[in-house]
């Protein structure tokens, strides 16, 4: 209390998401209170269908970087990349303590590996319990479950009340790890009263329970005992380790080898070992070299490639490109998971490839071999009648998903008036007395492209999206220094427009539309150079269109002499 | 047997598919006996996320173009994009009579006026129930369900033996039009003997039976009286007229008047009103010019749009560009259609503008207002315990579903070697002796953007992908006569690589780079104008990609004096 009067501006808890509201992917929430600021996730999300070329997305920290004197920490909730992708380009602009589990932070320091922060990091090691003092702000991690290992949902005791932010989360009763989400603690900081809560809305939409991981071990059991006499090859999330835990049992329960592949497999199953996240019995795992010494049908391998990625294990073997692992129709390939939106038909791409091979393909449309990792509209409705919180903002989804949590919140009784669904930047403001949105704050995407980072905005899309369209024909001339008349020129260029070889009337035409436009140009006076380009651009615009009903890219190229 | 023994070269039938094997679209079967060829459908297929800019995709009809004398004709299943969109460009190129159901002649008609062919077309109206004489082939229009009216299955008697082909098919025992799949017809063929059969394959993955169109009909009923004090603004595919009809009849039922929105949907009921294959009650329809005269709650609006078209009416209400039609918190959508793979994240763009605008969105994930136009498993098995063909060709579908296809035959007692997975292209040789592989024809995809037909091959592509993904660079230089100095230059303009505001100092570098490299070349005997562009773009695309981990289009352009 006394910190409070000392710091507290005006007794005020901000609450401003830089990312994870009206879209999927890159989610980061900031708490602020006087001089303190506490931030939940720092991850990245996926380039859309506009944003050609891109390799990722990341929120713009600007805000951060304004305030990086008061961040007292960055709670990470678990090691998936829409939590924790960001976190390296976080660490390139400030030196802020980070906090996670085990699992996520050993994932975070594989990727500070690839790209090391221009200081030494301070990751700080929580488990599941421990209550962190950050400023005015006690922060307590609580088991949830999850499509990861050792996931968290974040209490964070503040002046004005409990907030509680779930990360992801869903309800599964029988875990692999034996470690059902911490209902009671749950329960126990709801009845202490909870002022404001953040929940998921990934499966706001769906109705029902999620089902237990376990669920595919049964699915997977059923698979081996059928296909006895034939090679598995399956593919799942890499950071999936119950997932993969589970496809190495069923293994070892079968008397088969099981061989890795694709970088990230590797990685994650090497880091979750070490960490004590998964049991390898004794010999199971050999290595991809060793799989000749083996019949066919005593070996499964694990591959990346779940999301049909073109350079991944399971598309190179499809492909039959792959080195080690030639395809057969005695292969029974298994996609436990399922395809995130916008990837269906890269999956399709490689079942058909399969196919094609005689391979055998089990997904999750013939087989319960995924489950999801996120609560459903009943298990929201759960976490929300143990925390029976006064505020609720639905984070984590593209408007329908916010929305549709809000329906819930309703439907539990929580008023309109006091569920706020925001958007990024937007500054919830908490006190004593209520919360309501009040400003805004800097916030957006920030573009990754190769070693650029922010150095693409729209006008480089359009040109992107426009040259992908239709191409493009550029026109030089040189002119002489008077700027009277051609000296040497025009020549035209095109790429991404027509085949030329095919088309050589065309292009003789257009470098005479071009000549003549730029003669009738510089035969007047006083015509600048920017006019010049217009004039070409037009003419010659109007005459490929005219004759092809595109549109290229025109650009004009005038060198003096 | 005449005709055979003086027509038929060897007494063979040729099934060669020119589309529609190992894709999804494009459909269009060629069998040929002697001196005579019978089309079935000529469709249209749509660009796939390779094909940039790309407007659609036909067959490469050049067999067809080069043996035009032998056409005796093009028959026409049913009237959907897949199955009759090239027959404007097969016309383009040669003069073939058309064959179909008056609905299916009604929409070809309304696509050549759009793009009329260089001849008086001969189109022939058939009926369910007719024989058409085709040279040697006999065809005969056999009525079956679908998602538009008016469609067939089309068996062939050949010198042979006769050849089934299903069009596309799902079997609808409580049809909109009462009309049921002429199950009778198609047992008597069987019972007479079938000695291929070609079987669409587009649902063959799924397990049981397409639901019945009358299904979605309960379901438009319970929504009407669910939202009676509301607007409904309902989308589907406009080809669907049954569909339509069923929305128009709910509408009429609860007092609503109907307006309907978007060119393809205007025209489509129009014409299918006209040929009278829709019953509109009187004053149901009016002007979407009028609907400020009623109440919203009595309004019933029929949209485009149900694949989230950017151009389609229905993304122009969801985002506030519609002139006629604003949106409100009242309006009830309906998505009564399903996304096609590819377009998920499209139709769901659509669902976020509309929730966001407090629209309530109610699609096939939440009620059954969709059901496909496809045969599931036991309607393709029903299809084959009553035509019993002794060789099985399927059709329509990635080859997943081919493949799937077979499965259904084997398990219908077809011997796996009387099962002919197929591709574009390939012959499929049938006489009395059996059926085998033969050999190959052309066969391949023509892409359309704009007014050019097939000037786009795999470089274009390949140019545009370049430059969606990194943008282009474009280096220009004049250099003397004798080709010993520059002259001119060397400038450097870049698009759809980085805001070059923000990065002037690159390009000034890159400007450096590429003077260095063009004198250290000229400085050397003998330097070509191919080894002169070499050299400066590998020096350039080493910096920029050292720079930038981008490797940009690079385009050199030398100018002479």
């Amino acid at each position: 209390m006394k910190k409070e009067k000392m710091k507290g501006s005006q007794g005020k808890l901000r609450v401003i998401s830089l990312g994870g509201l009206q879209e999927i992917g890159k989610n980061m929430t900031v708490f602020e209170y006087g001089e303190d600021i506490v931030v939940i996730d720092a991850g990245l999300g996926f380039p859309d269908d506009e944003m050609l070329g891109v390799d990722l997305v990341i929120p713009d920290i600007s805000y951060l970087v304004k305030n990086a004197h008061k961040i007292r920490g960055v709670l990470i909730t678990h090691g998936h990349e829409d939590h924790i992708g960001a976190v390296p380009y976080l660490l390139q602009q400030i030196d802020v303590p980070i906090y996670g589990t085990r699992l996520s932070l050993g994932i975070i320091e594989g990727k500070l590996d690839e790209n090391p922060p221009p200081f030494d990091p301070e990751l700080y090691t929580v488990e599941a319990g421990d209550v962190i003092n950050l400023g005015v702000f006690k922060a307590e991690f609580i088991h949830v479950n999850h499509s990861i290992a050792d996931a968290c949902a974040i209490s964070l005791k503040t002046p004005v009340g409990t907030v509680f932010h779930t990360g992801d989360f869903k309800l599964d009763v029988s875990p692999i790890d034996g470690q059902i989400m911490d209902l009671t603690r749950i329960g126990e900081i709801g009845k202490a009263g909870v002022t404001l809560m953040l929940c998921e809305s990934t499966n706001a939409e769906r109705a029902g329970f999620t089902a237990s991981e376990r669920t595919v071990g049964s699915s997977l059991e059923r698979i081996f005992a059928q296909y006895e006499d034939r090679r598995l090859i399956i593919t799942t999330f890499s950071s999936n380790v119950h997932r993969v835990q589970q496809i190495i049992n069923a293994s070892h329960n079968h008397g088969r080898k099981v061989a890795v592949l694709g970088r990230s497999m590797v990685n994650v199953i090497g880091a979750a070992a070490e960490l004590g996240y998964m049991d390898l019995p004794d010999g199971v795992l050999i290595d991809i070299r060793d799989i000749g010494r083996y019949r066919p049908e005593d070996i499964t391998l694990i591959t990346t490639g779940s999301q049909g990625e073109p350079m991944s294990a399971l598309y190179r073997i499809a492909f039959s490109e792959h080195d080690r692992v030639k395809i057969t129709p005695n292969d029974v390939v298994v996609l436990s998971s399922s395809a995130i939106p916008g990837n269906e038909r890269l999956v399709g791409k490689i079942i058909n490839a399969l196919v094609k091979n005689g391979v055998k393909v089990v997904n999750d449309s013939t087989e319960d071999v995924h489950v999801s990792g996120h609560a459903c509209r009943e298990e929201i409705k759960l976490m929300m009648a143990l925390l029976k919180p006064k505020y609720l903002m639905p984070i984590h989804g593209e408007y329908r998903h916010l929305y549709a949590n809000k329906d819930i919140g309703e439907f539990m009784g929580i008023p309109s008036e006091n569920i706020f669904i925001s958007e990024i930047g937007k500054v919830l403001e908490v006190d004593r007395k209520g919360a309501r949105f009040n400003g805004s704050e800097i916030a957006g995407k920030v573009l990754v492209d190769g070693s650029g980072v922010g150095d693409i905005g729209s006008v480089v899309l359009r040109d992107r999206k426009h040259l992908s369209e239709d191409g493009l024909v550029v026109v030089v001339v040189t002119i002489d220094t008077e700027g009277r008349y051609i000296v040497s020129g025009p020549d035209i260029v095109s790429r991404g427009f027509v085949y030329v070889k095919e088309s050589e009337e065309l292009m003789t035409q257009a470098k005479q539309i071009a000549e003549d436009s730029l003669n009738r140009a510089l035969s007047k006076k006083a015509v600048d150079r920017t006019q010049l380009k217009t004039v070409v651009k037009d003419d010659l615009a109007r005459f490929i269109y005219k004759e092809t009903k595109r549109k290229p890219m025109i650009l004009p190229i005038i060198m003096d002499l």
